[in-house]
């Protein structure tokens, strides 16, 4: 009973927005039968820019919420986060957290690799978060990394073909591309939206890593692995700490459906 | 002896981030005498794509801080606070609040231009502030507004000039060019520093409205009416909410100088 119990309890995801909702979904492609609840602290987004000790606060608090609604596992699904503060938060708290950063590093084991171009926003890769895992796992291994903070107004703004992103992708990705990288990391929520001009500019030679669907991967393994699949049709529940003007559209860009109805969630602070 | 302390009192200019930083610029060539205390909400910026009474309350709390230094006149240099929260402050806050809608209006009053075009984030022009504030002042007037959210990040990043700029401005501002505006209000503290390549792409006909420049005109105007002209070499004091990576260089390219010595000022929540 107990058991059937923590079964039917939903995944928790965070992040600091709207682009979360790429991860959810790729989780709800791969284990439609899971329910989940969403948390986006659209009133203090983005956390890429701010420092790693607001940055833990901010994700401590998102999870609390999480916790309150009785999720078996939580998925950071900010790679800011996720990079910046998850040995604190697994500390912290005795749930499973999965992170954005280990499950693309997965990725690319057996794959011999020598180069490796990783891409994300300033403080993902400031925070050297995937260099140091990547040379953790691989030796004799190099990684060319850049932020690149056009791409997410680029994909809120919908821009996600033609000249505009087109010339910024190049102008990002073009030294990547002259170091001879082998594969790319996608390292933000918002770059699987910008997947086709990306892989326009790279090339068909270079394999792109995009994390969301490795998470959603390592999540439907670890619930099988646990004899946790659930038989129903999973819900989705989306509570924002802000509802921000024209929501629903970057939503459904960014889930690939209509989001339904948001919740406001104020955060305790 | 009142009057004299009350003359010294700084100016209080607070914004969601860094941008205003572009104000102080202004108000610092105009009125080099005055001292300045700036306070930048960088733990919570952007205040653009929040709700309205998510920025109402914000600006109450930086306000609250800006007060507490003693200031004798506070800008609100945020132009989504400016567009959705200032009724609200007026009536809460005994001391003047200068926002950065009206001195641009007030810079094209006997101007008689029919068609005006107006920029800024979602949140400016989806309030329709300038709109409403350009036909209370005048008759007849064609108002044709678009937001520019790419223009925020292009300023950051530093990338403002060359073909990118070029062409993300040319995608905003064609449709306002096409209808025939006759000026052009840079409705974002960060446009300024676009200034050049919105120049070339709206020609020289087209007057571009640049409200940091109005405000500081306005403020030097107030202080010597009141006779509050100081004769002292004015200081400028810079607190932020959170010190984001990369922040002098960014605040170095807002204020045109170093911004010296930053300061972490914790608001109570």
């Amino acid at each position: 009973m107990q058991e059937c119990a923590f079964n039917q309890n939903p995944i928790g995801i965070f992040d600091s927005g709207v682009g979360g909702l790429s991860i959810v979904k790729e989780i709800r492609k791969k284990i439609p039968n899971e329910s989940i609840v969403y948390f986006g602290d659209t009133a203090r987004v983005p956390y890429g820019t701010k420092s790693k000790e607001t940055i833990t606060r901010f994700a401590k608090e998102d999870i609390g919420f999480l916790r309150s609604h009785k999720v078996k596992i939580i998925v950071s699904a900010c790679f800011s986060v996720s990079s910046n503060a998850l040995p604190e938060l697994r500390e912290e708290f005795d749930i499973p957290i999965i992170d954005m950063i280990s499950p693309g590093i997965e990725a690319l084991r057996d794959k011999s690799y020598r180069k490796i171009g990783v891409i994300g926003t300033n403080a993902t890769i400031e925070s050297g978060a995937f260099e140091h895992e990547l040379k953790r796992n691989f030796k004799n291994i190099k990684i060319y990394s850049t932020p690149c903070p056009l791409f997410v107004p680029l994909a809120e703004e919908g821009w996600t073909n033609g000249k505009v992103p087109q010339l910024i992708a190049e102008k990002y990705l073009s030294p990547l591309i002259q170091k001879g990288i082998e594969s790319l990391i996608l390292g933000c929520t918002h770059y699987p939206l910008l997947y086709s001009v990306i892989r326009k500019v790279v090339g068909d030679e270079i394999d792109i890593i995009q994390p969301g669907k490795e998470v959603a991967t390592l999540i439907k393994k670890s619930l099988q692995d646990r004899g946790q699949d659930s038989e129903n049709k999973g819900s989705l529940q989306i509570f924002l700490s802000d509802i921000p003007r024209g929501f629903k559209r970057i939503a459904t860009q960014f889930l690939g459906q209509n989001p339904g109805q948001i919740r406001l969630a104020k955060l305790s602070n």
